[in-house]
C-alpha cells in the first residue's frame, strides 16, 4: 500500500486547530505528528503540501437524493455525476435516501438502490430507508435492514397521497427504531394543510412558483415537528428532523432538547442564505428555488444560524435533488405542483457554509467542522470511521485554501443540471484537494476519482461506538 | 530531550475516541500513531502501558483558591499542598484567583500571588485578577495586566461590605474587558438581599450551617445572574458566570445565548452531586457544607446536568477552597456567618464528575473531556497549549481506568484538611498516572512529580487563537 | 307580569361586588337600586331575602353529554334529570352536544337533539354541532346551522375510527367557521397515539381502569393541543380547547393567546381537584373516573388552577356524561376500553369551583363568577341576555351562602346516577335558591320548577355583540 | 340632595355592555334601570340625555406628578389646572406622587402634598408615597401613612444621586409594605448602567436629545424590572411596575405571573403610540419628548398593547409631568441631561386609549373601561367606591360619543403647557360630558366644575375590600 504525508496545514477537527502533518498509509491515516521529529516514519511517503492550507475531516452530506424518480421525471444528477460533484465541493461522503412505496418489498427497494449506486459513485455512501407504512410485514423486515448498516428510516409527514404517512406509521416505526437501533427521520410538514392550501390556490388560479411557498407556511412545518417530536417522547425513541428551515421548527426542537430528549436537527444551505422573495424572480426563475420545506422570509436565517452556534440544530444537509431548469423544472409553468422540487447544492454545500458562517463570524472553525462532517458520522453511526481526522479513521481529507475567493456558477460547477440557485455568489475559501479513503478524487481542483471506486458505508446502530464496543446513552 | 510513548489507550479528545499510541518527545506531544505502522519514530521512547485505560487530556481547573486569607484565617491548602492534590485527581492546571482590595496596587497584588505560587506549584497555573473597584488608576493597570497573561477578571455581586462591586464597577468592567480582551467573571449573587435575610436571621438567633443556605436563596442567585448579563449586553462584553448552582441562574444564561450573547457558565462537582439537607447535618457537620452559593434543593441538579449536556453551561471548576473542619469551620459554631465559605475539591473534581456523568450516562465521554478541560482551556486562552491531546499541545495527560471503583475519604485524599465532603462516595474509574509537560507527576497512583515545576501560563486574549494568528469572533 | 324583588344580597359579577336590590319584572332584570331609596318601582314585587348571599349571575355550563348514546349504552341523566340537577347546583344554562355521523344529515341529528330537550329541561339550553366530516353538503348546511342559533362546532382529534376527524376535517371546518363566524370545539388529544397505546394495553392483559389514564399520556393531549392551534392560526379561525386537564396543553394555549391568537380553553372540576390515583381505587371502583382526557398527576391542578387566574384559560365546564356503576361502567370489567367514559358533574361544578377557588384564595369572587358563567356567555355569543346580572338580562339568579358547607354524596344528589366523585368531599358555600328567567327553579334548597319551562338558546354568532349591533374583533 | 337621571346611554363596565338608565342621588348611584319600567323612581331627577354615548366609569389616572418641582423648575400644571385637564378628558381621579428626599419627614412630605392639592382640585384626588431611604424612622412612620390612606409606596432604581435607592431599600420597603398592606411601586431602570451611558455621551459632546434615549436602551429597563420582581418574590410582598414601555420588562413581569407573584405593570399612552423617532424631530423639538423611560423603538409597540389584552398589564398611567417647551424643555437645549423629564397627557390619556385600542380592534370595550378605570380602582384600594358603574359607587360618570373624530392640540387642550405631544393626531370618539360624585364637571364640553371640589382619597390596604369586609387574597 501506498504512503502519503500531507505537509504543513493546519489540521482542524470539531474540537482541535493545530499544526501538523498527517501521515496516510493506504486508506486510514496511521500517524499525525510534527516537524522534523516526525520524519523516519514518513519515508517513502509521498508528500503533500498543505501549507496554507486549513486540512478538514471530508465532508459528509447526510441529505442526498440521486437517480430518484419523482413525479414522472429523474433527478438530473445520478450517483456519479453527483457524487464527482460532491468531491469537488469537499464532501467525501453522503447517504442517500432509498425510496419505498407501500405494497413494495424493502428488499426490492434497497436492491435498486444499491444498484443505482454501485459502480458509479466516486465517494463512499449510505442509505437512509423510507417508510411508507408500518405494517407487520415491514416492521419485520426492519431487523435485516438496521444489521445491513441501513439503520436511519424515513418517515414523510407531507406529500399528501404520495409519500404522505399518517401518525399510526409514524409511532409505530418510532418504537420499532428503538428496539433495532435505528434513527427516524422526519419529513416535518403538515400534508393535510398544504394540500387543502394548494387546491384552494389552484381553484384561484395562483399558478406561479410563489404560490409553492404559500401555501407551505412555517407553522405548518412548525406544528408537524411538534407533533414528530411527541410521538418521538411517547414512544422513548430517537429523532433526526431533515431540512429544518423556520424559527417554528428550531423552538420545538430546542425545547425537546432542554427536556432531555435524543431529538436532532438538520438545516440546508439554501435555508440559511435564500429567501422566500428568489421564488417571485420574474420569468418563472423563481422555478429554481422550489424546494419543500420552501424558502423563507429572510430573518429566518438567522435563528437558523443561532440553532447551529448554540447546537439546537446538529448537521447540514444539502437536499440534492436537482432537475433542469429546461425541460423538468418547466413542467410547472403553469402549475407551481408540477414543478418538480429540489435543487442542486451537494457541491456548495460546504463552501458556502465555510464562507457564510465561518468568514462572517456566525460559527467558530471547529463548529464548521462539526456541523458539515462530524455530527452526521456520530449520529449515523458512522464515527470515528469517518467524520474527524484521527489515527484508525478513513483518510477523507480536504484541503482547503481560506485565503481566495470564488463565484458560484453553473458553467464551471460539475453537477450535471443546467442552473446554480447561488449563481453570481462569491465565497470565500476554496477546495483544492480532496483525498477518499486515501485516494485523491480531486488534485488541485481537477477530478483524478474513479468511477465506482466509492463503496457502501455499513452503518452502526444508533449509539454504538466501535471502539468503546459499547451502547452510548449519548452519541453527542 | 527524553521520549515517552504512551501504548495500548483509547485517546479521548472533546471530539474523538480512538485507539492510538501518543508520541511525547520532552514536554509536547510530538506524534500519535497506530500500532505496527507506527514503530520506528518511537524507537529510545520509553514505553508506558496504557491497556486498558483512557488517554484523556490533563483536568484543568479553572477555578480555585489556593493560600487565601478569608475572614481572619487562611484555607488549609497552598500552592504545594493543593496542586498535588490536583494533580492526583488527574488535573494538570489550574486558574486561582488573585485577591486584591480597594486601594490596594494591582501590581503589589499579582505579585503577592506570583509568590505563592513560585517554587511550590507541581502543575502549572495562571491566575484571574479580582476587581473590587473600577477607578480610573485600576483600569489603566488592566492593560499591563492582560499583556502579562492574565486575561480574565473577577467581580463580587454578593459579600456586602467585602468583596461586593456594584453596577458601576461591573458596568466599567466589562466595557474595559471588552477593549483588552478579557473575560469577566461574576460570582452572582445579590449581596444586598443576603445581607439583610443573614442580619434578619441572626436576630432570630437562627445561627445554625443551615441557615447559611436559607439566607442566601436560588432567586438571589438567578437575579444577580440576570443583572450580569443585561450589563455584558449592555456593554457588549463577554461574561464567564462562575459556580452556577440553580436552576434560575442557568435559565438567565440559557437565554442570554440563544439571543447570540457572549455568556458562559460554570458549575462545580458540589452542586451536581450534593443537596442542602447536608447542612442539616446534626453535630455541625453542616459546616462543611457551607459554601456560597449553597447546595441547594436536589431538583437542581438534574437541571444543571442538562445543562452541561445541552451547552448551557461550559466547565467545571472545584471553587476549591479549603478549610479544616476542626480549628477552622468551628469558627462559625454560634454564628454561621462565622464559618469560612468553601471545601476541598480540588482533588475529586475529575472523577466525581466522570462517575456521575459519564458513568450513569447523562453526558457523553467526548463532553467529559469537553467540560473538564478544553472548554476552559477555550475559554481561557490557553488552547491548543492545554486542552487537547494533539500534536504540538503540552503532553499534559491522564490514564484512567474506568474498569475499577474506589471510595472517596479524607483518609486517603491528599489535600491538607481534615474532612471530605464526598467521605465514603464510592466512585467508578481510578486516575492511574499523570504526566505534566511530558513529565510524570502520578506514576501508578504515586506522587513523583516535583515542588516548584509548575510554570505560570502566561494566557492569550479573549478570543485570540495562536494557531490562527487572528482574533475569533466565536471561541466555542 | 310578577315583580321580584331580591334584597339585601351582595351582587357579585365578573367585574363588581356591591350591596344592592335587584328589580325583577317577568323574565328580565329591569332595575338595580339601593336601599331606602329604591322604594317607589318595587312596590308590589315579591320580595326575597337574599341577606348574608351572594347574588350571582346563573352558572353557564358550556359542555354537557345529556341522553347521549356512547358505545351501546346511554347516559343515564336526560335533559330533564340533568337540567334538574344542574339547577340545584347553581346553573341555569347549559350548552349541550349535538352529536352526528358520518353520512347523516345535520338537520336530522338537530332534529333528533331538539327532541331531547324540548318538554324536558327545567333550564335554557343551547347546542354544539359535532363535525365528523367536512365534505362539500355537510359544510354548506352549516350555514343554515349558525343562522338557527348553532354558533359553535365541534371536531373530535381522537376516539379512531369513531368520532375522530382528520386534519384536512379540522381545517376545512376551521376555515368555515372564519366565513359563518361559528367557534370551533377541539377534543384535543391523538387518536393515533392513544389508538395504539390501547392495543398493546390489551395485548398485554393490562385490563384495569388504571390503563386507561396510562394510555392517554399528557403529551398526546399537549400534541394535539398544539396541532389544533397552529391550524387555527393558519385559518386566521376562532378555537376552544375542550376539558384542558394538562400542563403541556395549558402551554401550548397561553403560548398562542400571547401571539394574539383567537385561542380559548375550558377546564373541568374534576382536572382541578382529582388525580390520577383515583383510577387505581380497588374493587373496579376506579372506573367511576372514566374520562378522557384521564385525570392526571396531582401536579397538574396547580398549573390549571394558575391558568384560570391569569386568563390562560376562560371557562370551566363539567363535561358531563353520567353511567352508572351498577350496570354501565361495570361493562368494563374486563377491558378498561369497554368502560363507558364520563361521570356526573353537571351538579357540583359551580360549588366545588367556588369552595376549591375562592374559599382557598387560589381565584378572586369576580374571578368565579367570570369562568363559572360570563365568558362562557361571552364566548358562545349569549351575552348579555346570559352571563351577568344586568339591566335588561334574564333574570338567570342564584342565591348563594358562603357561610356554611356541605358534604357532597350520591345519597343527597339529584343527578340519576348512583355514585358522585366527590363522594364524602366537603366544600364551603350552598346554593340557596335559583331564578331562571325570573321565576323560581330552587327555592330554600327544593326544587319547585318545571319541566319543559327551558327554552332553547338561539346564541349569536362569535363576536356579534347585540347591544352594539356590531362585530367585536376581541369577544373578552 | 338633587337626584339625575342618565338616559339612553350604553353603560359599559369592566364586564358588561348595557342599555340602562342610571339614577343618580346626590354623590351616589343609587339605582340602574330599564326603560319606561324604570320610571317612579325618577321623578323630579334631572334627565341627561346619553343617547348614543357610551356612559363609560370616569377614568383613574394612577400615575402624575402635578406642582411638583424637578431639576430647578416645576412643572407647568398644578392641582387646579391639571385636574381641570383630567376632567376635559373623561378622568375623575388621579393618585399624584408625593415626592421624599433622605432626612426629610415623611409628615411634611405628605403635609405639602396636601397643601398642594386642597383648594385646587376639581376631581379627586390620592397620593402614592415615595420612599427616598427605607432606615428604621421612615419605616416606622409608615404604619401611620397606610393608615391615613396612603397605601402604595414608590421606589427610584434610576436617577442616580438624586432619587435612586438601593436594593437594600427596595427590599426593605418591600417587606414592610406586606406587614402594613401596602403596594410597592418601582421605577425599573438601572441607574448606574444609565448615569456611565450619560457621561459616556455628554463626553462625546452627544448633547441633543435623541441621546437621552440612547443613554437609557431597553435592557436597563428590563434588568431592573426583573430585580425588582426578584426581590418582591423573596420578600412575598406586592409589586407595581410604574410606566412599562418595552419588550423586555413586559416579558418579566408575565414570567412573574405565571409563577402566581402578585405582580402587576402599567404603560402609559406614549408608548403605545410614540417611538425613538420623535426624539430625533429637529430644532430641538425632540425635547417635547423626553420621558424615562424613554420611546422606544416602535415594535415595542404592539408588545405593550398584546399584554395589555392579555392582562400581562393591567393599567394605563399618563404619568403627566408637563414642562413647557419655551423656557423649561429649553434649558437643555446644550445638554439632554438638563431638559426637564415628562410630558402633558393627563388630558388625551383616555382618548386617546380609546382610539387607538378599542377604535383599531386591539382590546375590547369592556378592557378598556377595565385598564383605564376598574383595575387601578381595584389595586389601588378604591374598588367600588371608583372604578366602576354601580349601585353605592361614587357617581363618577363619563359621557363619550364614539361617533365623531376631533383633533388634538396645544391650541385646544387644557393643560397649562405650549405643546402637545399628539399635535395634530386624530382621534375616533370624544368626551361630551363628565360627572365627578354627581355633578358635572364637563358639559357638553364646557368646564363647569368648581376649584377645590375634589377631595382625598383615603384609599384601603392592597387587598382590603369594604363590601366584604375582609382581605381578599387575589384583587384581581
Amino acid at each position: 500500500m501506498s504512503k502519503k504525508l500531507i505537509r504543513g496545514g493546519i489540521v482542524v477537527t470539531a474540537a482541535d486547530t493545530y499544526r501538523a502533518d498527517i501521515l496516510i498509509d493506504g486508506e486510514k491515516v496511521v500517524a499525525i505528528g510534527a516537524g522534523a521529529l516526525f520524519s523516519k516514519e514518513t519515508e517513502g511517503a509521498e508528500e503533500i503540501n498543505a501549507s496554507g492550507c486549513y486540512v478538514f475531516p471530508g465532508g459528509i452530506d447526510p441529505h442526498t437524493h440521486l437517480d430518484m424518480p419523482f413525479g414522472g421525471t429523474t433527478t438530473a444528477d445520478d450517483f456519479e455525476t453527483g457524487t464527482r460533484a460532491a468531491a469537488f465541493g469537499g464532501t467525501t461522503s453522503i447517504i442517500d435516501f432509498c425510496l419505498t412505496s407501500k405494497g413494495q418489498s424493502i428488499r426490492e427497494a434497497l436492491d435498486t438502490w444499491h444498484a443505482k449506486a454501485h459502480g458509479k459513485a466516486v465517494i463512499d455512501y449510505g442509505f437512509h430507508l423510507m417508510i411508507a407504512e408500518a405494517n407487520d410485514a415491514v416492521l419485520h423486515q426492519l431487523e435485516d435492514v438496521v444489521e445491513e448498516g441501513v439503520t436511519s428510516l424515513k418517515v414523510f409527514m407531507a406529500y399528501k397521497n404520495v409519500f404522505q404517512a399518517d401518525d399510526e406509521t409514524l409511532f409505530k416505526t418510532l418504537i420499532r427504531a428503538k428496539e433495532l437501533g435505528a434513527l427516524i427521520q422526519v419529513h416535518a410538514e403538515n400534508g393535510d394543510v398544504i394540500d387543502f392550501l394548494i387546491k384552494e390556490a389552484l381553484e384561484n388560479e395562483q399558478t406561479d412558483p410563489i404560490y409553492h411557498a404559500l401555501t407551505r407556511p412555517p407553522m405548518a412545518e412548525g406544528e408537524a415537528t411538534g407533533r414528530a417530536i411527541a410521538l418521538t417522547a411517547l414512544a422513548g425513541s430517537q429523532l433526526y428532523v431533515v431540512h429544518v428551515s423556520c424559527a417554528e421548527a428550531v423552538q420545538r426542537i430546542a425545547e425537546a432538547r432542554e427536556k432531555g430528549l435524543n431529538v436532532y436537527g438538520e438545516t440546508c444551505p439554501q435555508y440559511l442564505t435564500l429567501d422566500i422573495s428568489e421564488l417571485a424572480r420574474p420569468g418563472f426563475e423563481g422555478a429554481k428555488y422550489v424546494w419543500s420545506p420552501p424558502l423563507r422570509e429572510a430573518w429566518h436565517q438567522e435563528v437558523l444560524w443561532s440553532a447551529l452556534k448554540n447546537g439546537i440544530l446538529q448537521t447540514i444537509g444539502s437536499d440534492q435533488c436537482s432537475f433542469n431548469f429546461k425541460g423538468q423544472k418547466e413542467l410547472g409553468r403553469n402549475d407551481f405542483t408540477k414543478i418538480p422540487n429540489g435543487g442542486p447544492l451537494i457541491e456548495d454545500r460546504f463552501s458556502v457554509v465555510y464562507s457564510e458562517g465561518v468568514h462572517k463570524g456566525r460559527i467558530s472553525l471547529n463548529q464548521f467542522v462539526d456541523i458539515t462532517s462530524t455530527k452526521a458520522a456520530k449520529l449515523f453511526g458512522m464515527f470515528p470511521q469517518k467524520g474527524t481526522i484521527a489515527v484508525g479513521s478513513d483518510a477523507d481529507i480536504v484541503l482547503f485554501n481560506p485565503n481566495v475567493t470564488r463565484t458560484i456558477s453553473a458553467k464551471t460547477h460539475h453537477m450535471n443540471v443546467d442552473y446554480n440557485p447561488f449563481e453570481g455568489k462569491e465565497v470565500h475559501g476554496e477546495v483544492v484537494s480532496v483525498l477518499a479513503r486515501g485516494e485523491f478524487v480531486i488534485r488541485d481542483k481537477k477530478f483524478v476519482g474513479t468511477k465506482g471506486n466509492g463503496r457502501f458505508i455499513k452503518r452502526h446502530k444508533f449509539g454504538a461506538s466501535p471502539t468503546l464496543k459499547e451502547e452510548q446513552p449519548h452519541v453527542l
